[in-house]
């Protein structure tokens, strides 16, 4: 037979087994921690009718999508979670009770040039709460300290929520006489951490901001220091602009609730230079930079928008969200080699039956089970160095050998597989429930581990 | 602004909330116990070269299946998660250890004709165990034991894994001199439920089976017995074919060893009838039937196979797995109303603040998820019938009402939410502390129930 070499899409991430569950075990952290803050999951066609997906059009999203017709229809794939959630509230408005708070994880598709760390098959994780006609700030708050929660679940800690406000940037602009090209000098400020302060006085002066004015705002959006120092500043404006003034009224609010949420003050800091270009965002924006690498750049994004799905609806539908990149981000962490392997296995426990009768493996397994030890017996006839090598190439913590003695005793005989060479308990011959109650204490421990392990 | 109507395309399931938070339990809790039985996840990307899922062409395959291309790329969306795992093991053989398990739960794509009940986009939910040249029979027990645990973990406990085994069916052809078209002859009795004896007679007929093999046949394999009368009525054959004899050795095997894996007699038995049409099965086979609705059909299938990845690898791998087609049996459950909808809620608890500040409204919240509790801050300034609805509406059992004369007291205002008339203890102003000791109480009394609910 003619073999075709089994090979993917460039650009398509998959990964081997012992990666993959760790995955898994980051995206379930991920929905574990967003359903303790009472958001819905839901779940939205990866295939949409290219009418919807492109109601918004513009920009490189038209190049990038994969579309296609079949039949008389003209299809295409989601490139986010956004667009869709639009669809979804106004598609499903009347059944929805709102504030509506929801998180999705699921694939989305850009057909992007690839190249190493891009993908076009990948994974977003974003979290939204959607009011009918208005949304208290307080939720500007909340979303950002639930991502602290996770990434912090996760065991990452080395990391700055960064907020700013559009309407204290609009404000600003609006004082400074360039209320006009808002937009415009909001997406050169945007650049400042990556083009400098150089550059940015040059674009600036292109759009006829007086040298003087490009200064005073450099110096203000450019300023470091404590969130309150900070919030100083910008109060010494009050009364000369009400877009300012309400600005950072809600920048204050969010700054003094997330520290209630839990978040603590070196994990978040109010950062002026911060845009986020998107016409879309109206309040409050954020951007999230691990402290070690901000050359990855942000890893977790998002903002607050006055009007979700124009393009589906009449209703007026404020929103606040943010979005992680998972599969990028899961990348750098095994790039950096910050995942913490020892987790990635594919059971607690190894059964090796050493008869050939396999009644006793399969009901002792059983019994393993039903204390919520996941157990794998293995079945093949192999010798007994190969079986416990699965054990030890799969990483499983624990392997129980039963043969006939241990049979006719009604015992097993436990091995750690990853003790020390000095454990006087490494292996032991003990009754099943002795077994349970031994392995039970190892994995309670294991519990406690996280999936990110950042060396000191 | 012009308004495009939000729909979706024709055959894509997309839930409204309270259904999604079900399915996504659903989903849950064939993860967690493929998981208890050392399988791992994997996850392969939708879209693949088209060559490599066409690699086995035929069928309606090719005209279902939604093939593009984008640049000089032809491409095609996943149309089961068989063809993508045989990919998956060739492509990644030596990063893999055999028997190597794995489960997978993602969405597949058919471009069907569209009609009720049947979907374009489909959750499958497969499990297969691959082994490396070989692969124990004892793997042929597990598979559907599983399954049986899935099935019964969920609350569906009136369902039938009928079990039957190609090598019987092929040494029985053997004895009655229809080996040369074995597969035709398999085909005809597999209709034998749909289309009955006579037609099945009729068919037979057509390949020149003569009448009294034709009845003696249909007598055997239409013989309605316990597991255990089945066998006998085989192994009254031994010594006349060995594919028989060995059929009926592993058919043996397969029912005494899903006995010790807990599977009830009841929920299980024989029923040579069964073939599963495709050519790709060569030894035990399973189909799995509703009791009450046998007209839907079966809800999980799959059997023993010879050869996994024959068009990517010149490696022999036999495997043996299951498939659930999970968002058609969703869309089953949900429409003879089986679900369980009391569970289908965003969050255990809505906390309710009574005053403008916040604060202890967030920081109560957030001892209550560090107790494991899920809990949702209704911040909205909305009149408290507004606010006790949302509770309501979103069927949350417990609110919590903080007033000033609570926080002064440190105490909260705890109320289920859908207490019997007659509940003394409706509600309760109490500590912190013991609102969260009762919630836990009530919320360990709802994690015993499943999501399936079938009235008597």
């Amino acid at each position: 037979m003619n073999i075709i070499t089994p090979k993917n899409l460039s650009g398509f991430m998959e990964l081997v087994p012992k990666e993959q569950v760790l995955f898994e075990k980051i995206k379930q952290k991920l929905e574990e921690t967003y359903r303790l803050y009472g958001f819905y999951p839901i779940d939205t066609p990866i295939l949409e009718r290219s009418e919807i997906l492109l109601a918004k059009t513009g920009g490189d999203t038209e190049k990038q999508i994969y579309r296609f017709s079949k039949g008389d229809t003209d299809m295409a794939m989601r490139f986010d979670l956004t667009v869709p959630l639009a669809k979804y509230v106004a598609k499903n408005y009347s059944e929805l009770t709102f504030p509506f708070k929801r998180y999705q994880i699921g694939k989305v598709y850009r057909g992007e040039r690839a190249q190493q760390g891009r993908f076009r098959e990948f994974y977003q994780a974003d979290i939204d709460i959607i009011g009918d006609g208005e949304l208290s700030v307080m939720n500007d708050a909340e979303v950002p300290s639930i991502m602290y929660h996770v990434f912090t679940g996760l065991g990452l800690q080395d990391f700055t929520i960064r907020l700013n406000n559009r309407k204290v940037l609009n404000g600003l602009f609006e004082l400074y006489g360039q209320s006009e090209h808002a937009t415009d000098v909001m997406r050169i400020i945007d650049k400042l951490e990556k083009i400098g302060a150089d550059n940015v006085r040059a674009e600036l002066a292109e759009l006829q901001v007086s040298a003087e004015a490009a200064d005073e705002l450099l110096a203000l959006l450019g300023f470091k220091g404590s969130n309150e120092e900070i919030l100083e500043k910008l109060r010494a404006f009050a009364g000369r602009s009400e877009k300012l003034d309400l600005g950072v009224q809600e920048l204050s609010e969010v700054v003094y609730y997330m520290g209630k949420f839990g978040v603590p003050e070196t994990n978040y800091r109010i950062d002026l230079t911060i845009a986020r270009g998107l016409d879309y965002y109206t309040g409050t924006v954020y951007e999230t930079t691990f402290n070690r690498h901000p050359e990855i750049g942000s890893i977790c994004s998002g903002g607050r928008y006055d009007n979700l799905a124009e393009f589906y609806t009449k209703k007026k539908l404020p929103g606040v969200g943010m979005s992680i990149g998972l599969t990028r981000l899961f990348y750098i962490l095994n790039e950096f080699e910050y995942l913490n392997r020892s987790l990635a296995t594919s059971a607690d426990v190894l059964m090796i039956p050493m008869t050939d009768d396999m009644t006793a493996a399969v009901e002792i397994s059983a019994k393993l089970r039903e204390a919520g030890i996941s157990t794998q017996i293995y079945f093949e006839k192999k010798k007994f160095k190969h079986k416990i090598g699965y054990a030890d190439k799969l990483a499983i913590p624990y392997a129980i050998f039963l043969g006939e003695d241990e049979i006719r005793d009604n015992q097993v005989t436990l091995k750690k597989m990853f003790a020390a060479e000095d454990d006087a308990e490494k292996q032991v011959t003990v009754s099943v429930e002795e077994a349970i109650a031994r392995i039970r204490g190892g994995l309670a421990v294991r519990k406690e581990a996280k999936c990110i392990r950042i060396p000191e």
